[in-house]
């Protein structure tokens, strides 16, 4: 498809300057970018690069459209009109049907308009939406529902009846709805709590690659409108996630955990079960939080590596933490003593 | 199904008090329970709901009833119990035989009661034991063996010969016996080396979704009996587990690493190679372990969030640590001289 | 198959001092190894057990070949001579050829010599190499490319017109070419970066299982020749890992971050994002690497995990660090105020 420069403006409030007829295909970064791309600018570091791309096209900014030589279409937020129109260019189509290699129970409802993919396996009463897409190879579990356009790109796995909204988005690998993790000790032996309840999510929810989101253990596990979760995150039975709250990769969420709407919670971070976190709240990489956060704010915990050797020196001081505390106390007072 | 309530508390060994007819059919949280519902209630702090609840009947403890309104049934231990019952309450059925989509080795043995699904794949002499129930999707590599009344949920994949004992359950994502991360050098390129082992599974082990279990480099990785693993836990080639530990999610245990009976590993715990961790320890969520412990006991390195401008302040200072343990000691020294 | 000793001498290079028509099939421990065994003796420390073994022949080097008794092959490097050795007598064979299960796309190119498993679900111009084995459960979505003798054992999901060079091994769970994690805020909703790039790997690279490597932004995520990668590891958008760099299991490193050759990537590692990473470098397990590091050495953060109750006493000192800091200075400018 090609698409010309006055076309691709209109579809962001945009101005062209140049060439509003120039066409363009694809999309690439100002390096590699040819005449029949358009490729985009939104930080004045990258001036020289800029100056040498050869871009059919350049996204950008009042502020930078003088650095720019070639046809510009000046928008007021580059990086979020270069989003909208890599979506408009890009965008998938998958035919309407279900693959023959498909297995779907007698019951379930899918929606003419649904694409369901090669050695997928589909239980009873699952609904799914319309324009919704079903990868190859992934696994919808009895009751569940899935929303209109929303798309298990492959190898997803949905059970315990969980629900997700429309204009979801989920990428392959990740599970939704495994067990909460609920055992009771009878002695020394453990005793599994069934877990009953769902996963509820809301729509333009996105989640990455290996990811694991529980199902309830009585109440469901909810994650918010346009929550954004990357690669390999756990999120434990009846956690909440809040609206706009982005998470990044191989964080993990404790049972019970409330976070609150537009947060973000950066890579690594662990966070204890029971706790509410306010709306607005970021926390640090690798970062650990072990009680509840009532005031927005950036949050950390995180130790930045040293070279090996003085480290070593500097960890071990650690386990003598409270007795150098007492120590500087001790010099205090008796340094006072003597005056 | 609807059970009466004399007949649930025989499951329990429990006392009704109140109408021992009642029939229930399901189960819900406090707040939402209905007539046909069963709660249960183990903790003081939720007397008032307790107080509001339409619950059909509360399973609870002695010390509790006097809270409670309506039927009651009275055990030991309320929340194991209430796991008992909702064990029996919500047992799911799956009906005997082969999905005519799965694709079964010639040489397998599958038990006339399993269950096999949609789109599974069985490799050549694998074993499936009495009323085990292999979920859509899964893949059971040659050699596999099985245990009765086993049920690996959806998108299961066993491999390396690997074997499952009896009564466990495997969520979806999961992998068993994936190779060890095994290579030598030859001068800068890395040589793999085989990885000959298989991964053993005792009786009652639990394992959460997207976990990877390695098989051992030449001996056997060992998951002993009633083990109970969270979300995204990683074991290396050759560790061993000891009966009835629980791991929570994202934990990742190094290579040969021996970890004892009844421990209980919090989430998100990193463990050294080729330790040994003595029965009964717990460790605390995001903490690393890198000596063994020998002796039993709670062992935690978890570093809690602060405000992200006063942790600068004070992760800057990490780095003079043991500077600032010499000056303390100079002090003292200095000020003794002094006297 | 049995080998005569001679036969596996000639192998690596190796002087077999004994019985050299003597034949074994398989490979085990030194404890559990019979006369048709081959073990391997690398470490002094093992003597008792060499000593006692009945292993059919022993490859161990030049200064520890006085403490075996039976048959020995001598070579400059046993473990690495040991890896070259299983590798040969533990080879797996697949026959060419597709399964009738998989669904393959009409202008697919699939090589006559590979393997294609059950259940596998392969795309739109999908080219597979000679003699590579795509297992049961694969997904490759259109236009990933397939190298020859490239195995992904099976479950494995590649995406994004990912490439994967020659003699690659991919284990179950992981997905390759995942959208990498990018969005821009709309005011406080998110929207969509799309995902336009690649996963190009290299080759002899292997990837342990649940593993995600996202794909590049616009520009390509890059995995270099010989690079290995444990279980369960990240690698985020337009990553690049330079060759023979091998990362332990539960590592994660976030967008655009250039990790240089052969370093060693300890495991639960946390590295930050557009770092530069020099060559040779090592990191400590649960480490957070938040700055470029230039040159190669040894990093680390890593906190041993303490007795809970001393922990308690001296984590909470972690908050006045800045001000113990600060005290110690003002009692050294006190006491040198008094001299």
């Amino acid at each position: 498809m090609a698409y010309s420069l006055s076309q691709i403006a209109e579809w962001v409030d945009g101005v062209v300057k140049g060439d509003a007829s120039h066409q363009v295909t694809s999309i690439a970064s100002l390096e590699k970018a040819t005449q029949s791309d358009l490729a985009f600018y939104s930080d004045i570091k990258y001036a020289d690069l800029v100056a040498q791309s050869s871009a059919g096209v350049i996204v950008t900014s009042d502020s930078l459209v003088a650095k720019c030589v070639g046809n510009v279409i000046e928008v007021a937020q580059p990086h979020l009109a270069y989003a909208l129109i890599a979506q408009k260019m890009t965008e998938q189509q998958f035919s309407p049907g279900i693959h023959p290699s498909a297995v779907i129970a007698e019951s379930a409802d899918i929606h003419s308009s649904a694409h369901v993919a090669a050695n997928v396996s589909i239980g009873k009463r699952v609904s799914i939406g319309a324009s919704a897409v079903i990868g190859p190879n992934c696994v919808l579990d009895d009751d569940v529902v899935i929303g209109e356009n929303t798309h298990l790109v492959a190898s997803v796995t949905v059970v315990s009846k969980s629900q997700l909204g429309q204009r979801c988005l989920v990428h392959p690998g990740s599970v939704i709805g495994s067990d909460g993790f609920g055992n009771v000790r009878d002695g020394q032996r453990w005793v599994k709590i069934p877990q009953l309840g769902r996963v509820m999510i809301g729509n333009d929810v996105e989640i990455g690659a290996c990811c694991a989101i529980d199902c309830g253990a009585l109440d469901d596990t909810q994650i918010h409108d346009g929550v954004k979760l990357d690669n390999h995150i756990h999120v434990a039975h009846n956690c909440v996630i809040g609206e706009n709250t982005a998470i990044a990769a191989n964080t993990g969420i404790a049972g019970s955990t409330k976070i609150g709407a537009n947060c973000t919670i950066a890579g690594m971070v662990g966070i204890i079960g029971h706790l509410e976190i306010a709306d607005g709240t970021h926390v640090s990489a690798t970062s650990t939080v072990t009680k509840t956060i009532r005031k927005a704010g950036a949050y950390t915990g995180t130790i930045p590596v040293q070279n090996h050797d003085e480290w070593r020196k500097n960890v071990a001081r650690l386990k003598q933490l409270d007795d150098m505390a007492r120590r500087i106390k001790a010099l205090e007072k008796a340094l006072a003593d003597k005056d």
